[in-house]
């Protein structure tokens, strides 16, 4: 195992991190397969850097089918100017570009996702071939990371920024300034059960200030919930003294999801209606949807009721639902 | 052709039309295919006739990603109760069912477009056999008919109701008074250029009245457009007589379509950055989207820019967009 | 249409139908597709001709996934030697070739159904094609037709060989008699309700004798019901008169499928328990099949009763049922 | 690995296994994708305890196109009360239900044969997570473990229940009692060449009774088929004194498969015609099957003969067969 | 039918087919699809127009897999100034767009063979759309036509340009002029058997010069091939007096292939082995081609023997070949 | 990971590689799946053995559609004879043989590049378990290893053998006098930068002569290739002295690849246009390719220009490029 973690990545990126100045280029991952035996990924990446500060690495991305982290990557990717920069800013606004590409969450060719994935691997699939090229390689330049979410075409967010409840107070604390400057109409702290593969905990546990936000969903975006990324990206940089300026400063509202009794699973299939919408308030045994049997006509719904009082701040997005889907998240 | 035309159906309902009461049953379509050799697809109907009176035929899910109108016939058809009604109702709450349960546009069988199949085929694909027993059955049967369509999976519309303008003026006034009666809140004179194969058309050329709607979109519904589809079809079954009492008359804004510049079209790939949402002010020759190319970072995006004045009705809803594809369509 | 009907077939034959002796062929069909510019799909034919006397066409794999026929054909193609015949023996042993191939009982090219494809197109699918020739070129030479089913993957039969009821009454009998003659262990006189596009009308519509089987299913064959193809298809050569010697008769029992009441279709899906087997009494009101819901544990089974009193004739093979599939069929 | 070992399962159950009474719930495991995020897999389980008394786990669906078992224990999870047991009962009828819903051997999501992922991974694929499931939570609460097996849609077999000769003399004897008890027309004892992977072989380490059967094949069950495996589950569970009664005695015949000449593969593809049906006697040397080659006809066909005398106890079932397809399986 | 006819084309230009100067535009075809509900099929086209003079119609991509039409369209279309010409250039470089960009014969979404699409319809797949606009609106624009062909992914041609022998001798002339202009390496005179749905057909019934060349295969270009491609269509301008100058003479050895003798066609699988490339002489009774069987090593290949005396002047491409593949073609 | 070095190969041969004499068979994988619950992978392998002497192991189908090593292969497991050998011929002609039948560099089973799965493991994918039989059966039978490649379907080679530069010089210069003794047009010297997974490597570490080829390419064989092919096993098998005879010499033109620069990588989609062919000279600076913008007419297209004097060695095939596609190789 240590042998494999000693490999060197197969991936070489097109520019150089340690120059001054904007380099638009790739991280490219040789790729064999049938339609191309030396064919590569290319993984757009931008590097701006002028002079000493803090490097901030922000992704949009890492789910391939969340958009407002993309739309306010590729924009700041090319508006940005080296010289209102100091320090250095590593954007990567697709990070699992083939399922961005292929507009589904996980990898079109190996099914990863990204978020699972970490510390990746370089003899790996493609997806733990660029977790670990983050992980050793990208992670370790970064002083700042700000990693883009949102729900993708089967879940809807109230749009929030987050970070995590950590063991060191200090690095926690960090955070959350971040995402109070961020400045999204919801702020969350998060308090991670099962963190394994997150690429979260990768940058935590190298000490890294991490942030991330779930800004929408359904796999779109609208003008509102990207102007939210646009102007969070930038709060987030002048935050850390990369840019200069002011933060532009949001009123926020803070949520908490104390434990399990937040979130509502479906047991059967069937045709979802919500009695509530995002950010409505839900009562305690209240219904929250109702699931339609689709098989005839005149059959019960299913309700689904609430098992708490706070308000909708999640919910299953497409039309239909199946045993097992997360229907809606409850936060207070 | 004529032959053809004479040839009965080959679905059969297991409901009675002319019965009083209500049933809840199929119209089952024969369809031999490699998993079933004698299968058959099962569409859910439900009739309710109660005396004498109008019948009203109710629709949803001829495109199978479009969500209200499912909702609230499901709904209709398991809580209105025979004795309510005075006349005859006909639900089937998923015209095209086989796309209804795959959750597409689209017949996975046979990629059937439901709303370009009529007058359809006895002989036809699945789709085409479906339409022939509307065109044939169902619709000489009825005296107004309610189509409920949404954006689907891939555009987002205002919430209308809309009907058309017609040759008989007669005609064409009892629709608006519909539309009126359905209460949504945008309602639109819809002048439809190229009426071929539509549903709308067949029932209007037999002198149907014949309402439909937009109703969101996105592949999803949410608490409030599900509540509009209710309501609607309360007001609709209620101005018909069917239902006694009075409509639940609702505020709306009518909209009109003027001409090919309320459409903007792609035509290039990339990351769709919308500038306006839905029910925002778009002046003449601002940017309603903005198309970032997505090979590599640091290019420039195409700008979409209004052809005219008015407000935005409808968009492309996914992160991604294609050549070819309806970006944004404003109305006046 | 007169115009496409009297385009020549694109299929040619590399054996003469007219010359004497054993030959082993093909049907040449022309299939331009991305795997092939200019390639074909080629269906094995045999023709036997000896001198003066009837014709017999015998078919198998009309259906891609039954396979008594074709064990009985390529076995008699291969075995059968000229001078044993007197007339003329063509053989197709898998009419749907690229159906057999695929083991699937629709065409894998164009989902075509080959019997419910007649009279064919020559400019249409390649199933249409394939139809066309038989139409035009292989059932005119024809004086008796034997065309094998099975139940294919997804029925499963009792063994029995049939005969249509006709119009013209001596063509009937004549069938009845072949159907004597084959020997299966049941025999079966058919009312064919919907006959449009079938092998057998097009046959029976040009005065031949057509008869066909039923020999099993589940998309396997036994030793057992494919000796009862070999042998059935020689004591059709030989009542025919074709082959010398006498007919190998067998008891057979005669069953009859009176009306709509034999047949039992599933409304639900879910685990098709039954609770007899195939060539089982079964009386008026009983339970044929059970069907499990397997969403969860603990729900209730649907009963699936008898409309009539009679024996089990044929019933859905795999473990599964969907809604819409033909559960069962009784006979009497 | 050990770490990877101590991981806790991803699977939670919303049952409890130590609570009195009837409970039917399900296996809840995470499984985020394309088209549910939030998604899980839902595998149904029901419990029934009842007081102080040995445990029963009762499998079905360990192959997803096996059906006797799920027949039975879908059946038994219902009927049975909890007043009727004395001890426990723990039966999951589908226990790779992904691949029991898509109607496939293995697993629709990640091809996992659920029988050759034992010990399993709390990190791995879905099928993996089931098995460490199997492995780490229930097999450990059972004393007696009974799993259904049949051929599936490509393998039939004499209907047999079996149990491996094993190191353990006393857990091998108590296992060939509960074969005895379970009462089926075969029996078997087996000796696992290749026991890697097994539930068999997981439970065995254990210490358990393991007792497996083969009820028949093809995709599908019969009533006969059907009812020999719900007496055979009464049967166990009476004989293991968990239900009260006597076991409902049944005459079986004990096979054996001495060595590897009980196997016929073939090396040619072609259409299988079998000269002998299962439980069909053959001699050494004598056809047992016969491959009709089917590019072309009269083509001599490929003979299997038999390396040994004995009886036809399982074969393949479709109509083709391919080259390294088991053809053929003989006992003594 | 002479009501679809007259239906109008879906499809509309971009571009202005009356106006002087160099337009790059689209024909846009709306195509309604799951996955965009109000998309389209966006073809490049470029009009080059300067005062009188004919009209050239150049197009490529007839079939998607082909490239030295479209490298030299697309490359003309970039170069070519407006004020070079005289008359008009009408450049559709790939003609079958979405089978062009999914690199294959036909159309990925209807599987469409352009050249056998002909006439067309309004009314029908995207495919005839596409044939349907240049039935009606292109090819009656145009003075002479070329369309560029090559062997695609599945066959090889040695070089060369082509005209039809015609009943009109003086349309015929003209054609064979044109391919002696267009100085291919290889010329030829094509008698057409089944002429049925070609582009060629179509343009040649409306008196239209039309010629054509097959420039290689495999599914690539070479700088040679390109080479040929681009000089030819110059030579083409050049002769019909649109370009300015004289025509670059090239060498040409006029080939014939006289009957059904030149085909070689496959009966089997396996691996193919050329004895003789392209341009290669070949006797009659020689062996053009061996099959080798690939199911196990040891056995005989089939040997493709000429039936003809002349030299080989297309071959099928990939190794392994199929039943009914055309193996060789040769031409004297 | 021992304990998995340590399991025995699940493979089994049907041939005896210690017996004299030629034998024609199978290496048989048991391969479990949906479609054949106990089936096989059956590879075939020829032994040819002829008393003492060293052995040759001849591999081509590493890659499954590259084609030059399989023809060779086949024909000389069916020509020679056991009395021309002294020693041992162990043939396999398709190593990757799942791959082969589908016509793709990869397994169509696993997507396992056979070439990058050494070592292997004997409890893997199927493409791991046949690296597995190689690593730990076959190499350690073999003295000197020929393995052929070709470019496959996406690339194009000038043809040529090669060894690789070792560190043990002794083995080296062997190989390269093998490589001399083949006789390809050209001979190349290779340094492998990552030589991990190959079986190059594999073959190498054990101290075997190991030497391969590229033979051409673009998934088919000329005349031309597959003679090189056939020439130059019988050379090796003669320079090895296993046949007797003298070797067949030929010119070869020994070629280098210095460093990266050889390398030209496509950033861009489009339609590849070569400026220069196989063998044609290069100048730094020169342009070797064009890409041509696909998506509408009048694009600039993108220049890849040399990094080095040579002559082109190897390019892309397909007539479409993708970004991170080698489009060529230079080599002086």
């Amino acid at each position: 195992m240590s042998d494999t973690i000693m490999r060197p990545s197969p991936i070489s990126a097109t520019v150089d991190f340690e120059a001054d100045g904007v380099q638009h280029g790739f991280l490219r991952l040789p790729y064999s397969r049938d339609d191309s035996a030396w064919g590569s990924v290319m993984i757009p990446v931008t590097v701006m850097k002028n002079g000493r500060g803090p490097t901030a690495l922000l992704t949009g991305g890492n789910h391939g089918d969340e958009y407002e982290g993309p739309i306010a990557l590729f924009d700041l990717a090319r508006t940005l100017r080296a010289e209102e920069v100091k320090g250095r800013v590593i954007i990567v606004p697709a990070m699992n570009y083939p399922a961005f590409l292929s507009q589904t969450r996980t990898s079109p060719i190996d099914k990863g996702n990204m978020n699972r994935s970490f510390p990746g691997r370089p003899d790996g699939t493609v997806t733990q071939k660029i977790a670990d090229y983050f992980q050793r390689i990208l992670l370790p330049l970064a002083d700042i990371v700000l990693d883009f979410h949102s729900g993708g075409r089967t879940l809807d967010f109230l749009p929030f920024c987050a970070a995590h409840i950590l063991p060191d107070k200090k690095q926690e604390a960090k955070g959350f300034e971040f995402v109070q400057a961020f400045g999204a109409p919801y702020s969350m702290k998060m308090l991670e059960i099962d963190a394994v593969g997150m690429y979260d905990t990768a940058a935590e546990e190298m000490g890294k200030i991490f942030i991330t936000t779930e800004l929408g969903g359904g796999g779109t975006a609208t003008a509102k919930s990207a102007a939210i990324a646009k102007r969070g990206v930038m709060n987030v940089l002048t935050h850390a003294g990369i840019v200069e300026g002011v933060v532009d400063e949001q009123p926020t509202q803070w949520l908490d999801m104390p434990d399990g009794d937040c979130f509502l699973f479906a047991e059967d299939a069937g045709l979802v209606e919500f009695a509530v919408d995002l950010g409505g308030a839900v009562r305690k045994g209240e219904v929250v949807a109702r699931i339609h049997p689709v098989g005839r006509t005149g059959g019960l719904p299913v309700e689904l009721c609430s098992k708490m009082t706070g308000i909708l701040a999640a919910r299953h997005f497409p039309g239909l639902i199946k045993p097992g889907d997360c229907a809606a998240v409850l936060a207070v």
